[in-house]
């Protein structure tokens, strides 16, 4: 997309502080960090969530992520470690180009999520899990 | 793991409202959802962590993503997903063996981020992509 910041960073048009990248993706350094050592993977070429990627590029996402993982929390010698992708605004995704966030996390770091579990009803679980059973085609 | 719900639950052995299962994964819905549709892809084995995966099973979780996103999405017409994967306790990981959290979004759901973005120096960026290169035997 012409006016997509990923887009035009995985073009090499903007600058990056680039890890690493093949022909499907490209690792960065996010230029606004949640935490030290905040990195961004996302696939070269645009997709605005990862309901729209096809299956062999979200594979090869996946297959880079144990090394990477490990690789950014060793570098700045973190703990622990988010792996966060957001689809859609309401979700807190700002660049709506696929990304994967891979946050650094230490204890007490004052960091975390707004998201009380709330209690289940049975069989409100069973008509969603059915719900998403037909949605998958089974 | 013998002491592992996670475990116990992919070998039967406790109940789950299961969505989808192969070799390899399991799908179930969250029983504290932080949300309506709440999803949980695992797999089979014990991993702590997303660094300990076999490349291919990573990959392979990676495949089931595009389609269960958009099917849990459906499920509960909700506006936005998010795609969360926390590794260690001072990420909030609860459950130690390896689990990706699919979380169906609304705008004004009141969920969300602790965790403002700062701004970053050059500098720093740089050092740490270098350490994360290394890290990763490039």
């Amino acid at each position: 997309m012409s006016d997509c910041i990923f887009c035009k960073i995985a073009a090499g048009q903007i600058p990056c502080t680039r890890v690493y990248e093949d022909e499907v993706c490209l690792v960065f350094m996010d230029i606004q960090p949640i935490s030290p050592g905040h990195t961004l993977l996302i696939p070269k070429k645009h997709y605005d969530s990862i309901m729209e990627m096809p299956v062999e590029e979200s594979a090869h996402l996946g297959r880079q992520l144990p090394a990477l993982a490990a690789a950014v929390r060793a570098a700045v010698k973190a703990e622990a470690l988010n792996v966060l992708q957001n689809n859609g605004r309401a979700a807190g995704q700002a660049v709506s180009h696929l990304h994967i966030h891979l946050i650094p996390r230490w204890p007490g770091d004052g960091l975390g999520f707004r998201w009380p579990a709330k209690s289940a009803d049975a069989e409100v679980l069973k008509r969603q899990a059915e719900a998403i059973r037909t949605g998958l085609g089974g």
